[in-house]
């Protein structure tokens, strides 16, 4: 292992973004004074009567949920992005305002109000990728959309309002910022390569082995070089898949396996249901030139010290660029420890 | 006032940093039902024995802090960045690392413990604004610093990990993210218009008077037409200037009304000390060429409805672009009331 990078400030490249992340190890030490987050030690049932996600309940807008019996999707009742709202165009100069269409779903990973990820068995997490197939091909289907923005924010740290095990689908007509920089780049070096970013990438990882958390047929769960937060992880295909439909059925299971294993070592590092949020990057659905896409889920969770004590990421972060103390290796080194 | 931008879902394009922030003006009315934040209303003695920032205190190194009676400035003791760490440059392939040094300070803002800016007088104000043009001066000297990075990070919520009034400067040697972009966007305009891109923005801005909160001889305070935190706002310069050391001795006690105005009206606004990460964008140190820079202070607050609920910049918003309900048009409303 290169030792400057575990002893001297140093900024690493994203190279899916072009963004650069700022490491301090000597940073480690500090001692925290600030606020720490309160952790919901409650056994949750497995069926909650409040709970507007639990099976067979009724939601705000008084909709009834069906008696499902593993994964559910619904349309947001407060959707960001609606499909039927007005289009417009505002170019007044330095003011710059497009309309934007889409679709919001909610996605309930399991009836069970009491589970996560982590605690689902892995047939029960393949039917969740399943599901986020289906919605992929559907809702891009719809030629207003061009792009599926599947995530889940887990843990109220994470701003979710409701602990039954759930993730959305926000999809639209133009790219979010972060696919729109990660569209870039891809691009540029696959038009440039003939191959893959992201599989070289990978290929420079598995050669390496420093910052691999788990592999198996299919799949390589990894702390990227340039990872922003303290225990961030990235999920990759081996194959150069340019979306998630490319998964075939074992694929699939073997997906699901990767993210049980990496989400179990979350809830084992701090003994903790481990907060986070994790979002995949794809092809966006109507273009037709993707090639130069890979597609790859990654995990951003936010505790940095103990279940109660997470990185702010506030003034410099905000207004210079993110900043790290715990390096990438080490993260690495520590979750691996867990499996 | 364009209705379409108060009644249906749009994305707004930031001018400085070329990046788009998702509006959903039908969605505010959602109701809330996640994580609240803890306020501390401990009133807090004007001195406090255990405070490493108080004046003639012990900091964690042991040392003393003089008895300071405005401003004090220190080099930080637990600096992300140092000065006399090891250069160095790993670009192996698509692993790029390179070393990075820098000046991290904590500035003061006040010896009592128990103010913010928000209730500090404002001839008081002025002596922090005297200190950053120092600052700015004196790092600016080292050949190794290329950009100065002021900020502040006030209350529990935004990391803050101690109440007495303090702000920090991290100054380093390469451009961070946001200050590049905001680099290139600003040059791009200026080489083109041959006119500065905020100062054009500024006179659109005061031309409309829909996000215009206050106004004095020399400063602007504004929700920019992008922001991105639902109480977001900037300070402009009224005059094309590069960085915070042209203004004369009159224009630092103007942009210290500015600054005293608008915390005053944050703090009014859910009546509690209001948290914030606040910054200041200006051209880099080392530079020759940088007239296209026009120096800017931003505040980010995190809060949305009320003392307790926060907005949370999570899922959709790490993956995809950031997402507001509340439009800056209203914004600017609610907080003009409060002057
Ligand atoms: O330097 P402090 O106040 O200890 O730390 C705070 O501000 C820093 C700069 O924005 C952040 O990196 C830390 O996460 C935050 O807790
Ligand atoms: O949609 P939810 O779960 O109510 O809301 C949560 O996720 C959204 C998408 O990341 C964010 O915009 C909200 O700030 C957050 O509280």
């Amino acid at each position: 292992m290169n030792t400057d990078l575990q002893d001297y400030s140093h900024k690493r490249l994203n190279i899916l973004t072009g963004e650069w992340v700022l490491v301090s190890p000597h940073r480690a030490k500090r001692p925290w004074q600030g606020q720490n987050e309160s952790i919901s030690t409650n056994v949750r049932p497995a069926y909650d009567e409040t709970c507007y996600l639990c099976a067979g309940n009724t939601r705000v807008n008084g909709e009834k949920n069906p008696k499902y019996q593993d994964v559910f999707v619904f349309t947001n009742d407060f959707a960001a992005l609606q499909t039927d709202s007005k289009s417009f165009k505002i170019e007044d100069d330095l003011l710059v305002a497009h309309s934007e269409q889409g679709i919001c779903k909610v996605i309930c990973f399991s009836p069970d109000h009491s589970k996560s990820l982590a605690e689902m068995a892995v047939n029960d997490i393949q039917k969740v990728v399943l599901a986020w197939q289906e919605e992929y091909t559907t809702l891009g289907e719809n030629p207003n959309i061009n792009y599926v923005q599947i995530f889940e924010n887990k843990g109220a740290v994470m701003g979710c309002s409701n602990p039954h095990p759930h993730g959305q689908i926000w999809s639209q007509s133009t790219l979010p910022n972060e696919v729109y920089k990660k569209d870039v780049h891809q691009y540029e070096y696959f038009s440039k390569n003939k191959s893959s970013l992201l599989g070289n990438y990978l290929k420079q990882e598995l050669d390496k082995q420093e910052r691999i958390i788990f592999e198996n047929d299919a799949f390589v769960v990894l702390v990227p070089f340039w990872a922003v937060w303290p225990f961030e992880a990235m999920i990759v295909p081996k194959k150069h898949q340019k979306n998630i439909n490319e998964m075939s059925d074992i694929e699939t299971l073997l997906f699901a396996e990767a993210i049980s294993v990496l989400t179990k070592a979350y809830d084992k590092l701090f003994n903790c249901s481990f907060p986070y949020s994790s979002g995949i990057h794809q092809a966006p659905t109507n273009e037709k030139d993707n090639d130069h896409w890979h597609w790859h889920m990654s995990f951003y969770p936010p505790l940095l010290r103990s279940a109660t004590v997470k990185k702010f990421m506030v003034g410099y972060e905000m207004f210079g660029s993110p900043q790290r103390d715990i390096t990438a290796e080490i993260a690495t080194q520590r979750l691996k420890e867990l499996l």
